[in-house]
């Protein structure tokens, strides 16, 4: 067991600055990495130590791995964390790290490997009892084979060329009567695109949910999960707005899953923070996807549910401390979600937008979390990922949750950049997801950029606020001036007015 | 039952935002007053509508109940939150309030005239099994019954001149062998300064704590309490550092505290939110002090470990529901501490400051909670307390919340006004903090303004960095320049320099 005095973090953006935070409050030293485009990001300045890894982007800086070896030798690192992305599922950099004798904050090379093919984690964990998407393991070829292993899994099924790849050659195939026409044409555009006319067929997931458990496990085999996150409200698979717990998981179900994630740990020796993840049917049946070995960006949810600072327990678990905690110590408390604040225009198609925060002013109080790396003034550097800022509300309920969230959102001030707020109320406040009763095809379904335009509410409002002569720009309150109340006579003297 | 609909908030500063946010998520909308020295402040641009009700200081505006009444009929406001302060605890105010068939989210007029004053709530909790500090109910003259009385109370006891004040004529008298001669000084002091030789002897509480318990009642006589808050580190009878839970009690002694709390507000027919404060000797007996018929300054760590908004509670209740929790429903998780950031000088005997927020950067991240009124460049009014932000932190354990809060007061930027951080930073690292065993002199005993000069282990870090070539102000991270790292054969061309 070694003790971390002074940790790495192989990372940029809000993720560095949440790792350093809790790094401090450990009393760890930090060392920031940089880019030339990042001189100026406040995880450089929040840092202890900051140094420059080379110029954007991120091929020639962020991933150069050796380089960020060297620097930690001559540092007197003791250990690195790698965040998420970048280097962060890197097994080789993993090994690197470790013969270089650096502690890596996260599992074993050997685990990263396996998991971070869909194949082989498929098949690593295929020894032990986890529900996969039912489905042919071998290519079929001859149709009648096709139809009786469609009867078998059960209509709807997909069929995808085993050759397959941006939906070429696949079908849904509703029931048996259309099975031989979608087969045919499946087939043949298989043979026309790939020119190989094999097949797999698998249960098709009509309505997809995307939840996922948080697992930790320590270096002696201990392994707990932290109760699943839902993050069905995905835009071109990219997560949007992710809550814990589900709104819909029953606690059978909820156990069950965890369960479940713990095996698939337990299958790759996982130690470490990760994430199983899994597609939910309409009848809560679910079905193992795969496995990220590494901190999740939605991470917080799972903290403010549980209590527990997954970065401080990756770093315990890293110096090889045991788990503090067991399973039945951990309950859920209250419901936490999180939304994406990106600089994208949602009325532009989402196009990543560039520019300078002219206005940046977080929400606060009770129950509100922004985890960023921004401050007024600052420019969104093109190289990285446009996320501006991660938005956590927490409350006792789920309805408490949404309320702050809506709050929240309201009182945040972003001017200069176009971002996804408005995009996110827009989530908030639709039916379907208050109702609990969505899926991945949340946006798809009930997105189009007009929903933003005024809705007739507010209109109302404007309209009734007009005719009282209040009509005000901005948000800004109606003030009433108010020096002659008492000398009216019953008559009133307000005079409506902005002083500002 | 009457759903409110729009609130005005008779106050200003952080308590006026904090409600406001709760109402926003409640859907209900908000009326700001404010003086004519606050028309810049955050909670009138907050406010869905504003009133200026006057000049400062506060009799001439925040006090002006009937002014405050008629705004209300104007703007057709259904109810009035008066936070705490001004006239939060007026009982007139609250009855006129009413008779103007607006809703006081408080509790009755009774129960605040009752609980006003010292004498009469010891008198309404007498009937009950309510401990308090053993005295004389009466005021003595004569030296044989006022021993007997002593010898009954026990040592140490106070002599306290029953028409005194101000430290005149009160006496601690450790032992039976001293009394004579206290008794008389004490009562030679009281006829010299008071013209009035009699005295009231109360048991001397050596090691005093301040521990009080929240309480919640609704209109229908349910009560509960919300466990303690532990307010002991005080200046000049100011809280300055509070907690939840507190780190001495037992769940017995808590239990039974508790239970005490929900009786006095039972004797008072109390509803609302009301605070039962105690004072609590070395052995843990607790005496019933005084009721606070209010919401508190202090509220938020009771919120952060119970889950409970408790403005909104104080709303519900107002609007005639039913509590919809019970006391079995109620668990502590986790530990919160508040500190107060003033605008003071601890290094000049805690002189108010006032000028201008040159650079103010709220501290961020996970458990951290910011409750305030400010922004970048506002100018702090001469005319109101000197309260800058309440800083709230939260954790799993009482040390990680000691951690996060050295975090974020490290991480708080504010420059142009002198305030009480690196003070509160101190209390923070203070072993007496630390270990829980502190009591309300704990700045007396512990506190002197050289305490904030740099302390041995900065000096050696400073003299280290110095060695090192390496010394920077400000807290700026060593900044590494790298860009030849692979070229100079094992030696260091680093450079270490600022580059902001």
């Amino acid at each position: 067991m070694k003790t971390i005095k002074k940790v790495l973090i192989a990372n940029r953006g809000e993720i560095a600055l949440r790792i350093m935070r809790t790094a401090k409050e450990m009393g760890i030293k930090t060392v920031a990495i940089y880019s030339e485009a990042d001189r100026n990001a406040l995880h450089v300045r929040y840092a202890d130590e900051a140094v420059c890894v080379g110029p954007p982007p991120s091929g020639q800086s962020y991933l150069l791995g050796n380089k960020i070896i060297d620097i930690c030798k001559r540092l007197n690192v003791d250990a690195i964390h790698p965040g998420y992305g970048f280097l962060s599922e890197n097994a080789d950099f993993c090994r690197n790290v470790r013969e270089a004798g650096i502690i890596f904050i996260g599992p074993s090379p050997e685990s990263i490997e396996l998991m971070g093919d869909k194949l082989s984690s498929k098949h690593t964990v295929a020894r032990y009892n986890i529900p996969m998407v039912p489905g042919t393991s071998d290519a079929v070829t001859d149709r009648k084979d096709a139809k009786i292993k469609s009867r078998e899994i059960g209509y709807p099924v997909l069929i995808k060329a085993s050759a397959g790849g941006g939906g070429k050659g696949m079908r849904v195939v509703e029931n048996e009567e259309e099975f031989d026409e979608q087969m045919d044409r499946a087939v043949s555009e298989a043979i026309a695109s790939f020119g190989n006319g094999s097949v797999f067929i698998e249960k098709y997931i009509t309505s997809p949910k995307h939840i996922e458990i948080q697992v930790l496990g320590d270096q002696h085999g201990n392994i707990v999960h932290l109760f699943e996150r839902e993050c069905s409200v995905q835009r071109r698979h990219q997560k949007v707005v992710e809550e814990a717990p589900s709104a819909v998981l029953t606690p059978e179900i909820r156990e069950a899953m965890g369960k479940c994630a713990v095996e698939v740990a337990k299958a790759c020796n996982y130690y470490g923070a990760g994430t199983v993840e899994f597609i939910v049917d309409e009848d809560l049946k679910f079905y193992f996807l795969e496995m990220n070995t590494r901190l999740q960006v939605e991470h917080p949810v799972t903290e403010q549910i549980t209590g527990i600072d997954l970065v401080k327990e990756m770093i315990r678990i890293a110096e090889g401390q045991v788990l503090s905690f067991s399973q039945s110590d951990l309950q859920i408390q209250g419901h936490s979600i999180e939304i994406r604040v990106c600089a994208e225009d949602p009325e532009n198609n989402f196009l990543p937008d560039v520019g300078t925060l002219q206005t940046y002013i977080r929400p606060q109080g009770n129950g509100v979390r922004v985890d960023d790396c921004m401050e007024p003034g600052m420019t969104m550097p093109i190289y990285y990922d446009p996320m501006i800022a991660k938005l956590i509300t927490y409350g006792k309920t789920r309805e408490e949750a949404i309320a702050k969230m809506i709050r929240a959102i309201d009182e945040y001030q972003i001017t200069g950049i176009q971002t996804t707020l408005q995009f996110c109320k827009f989530v908030m406040q639709h039916e379907a997801f208050i109702s609990g009763k969505f899926d991945t095809r949340f946006i798809s379904l009930y997105f189009s950029p007009e929903v933003l335009s005024p809705q007739p509410n507010d209109q109302e409002e404007l309209l009734a606020a007009a005719l009282a002569g209040m009509l005000i720009k901005d948000k800004k309150p109606v003030v009433h001036s108010d020096t002659s109340l008492s000398s009216n006579g019953g008559k009133s003297k307000w005079r409506n007015r902005i002083e500002r």
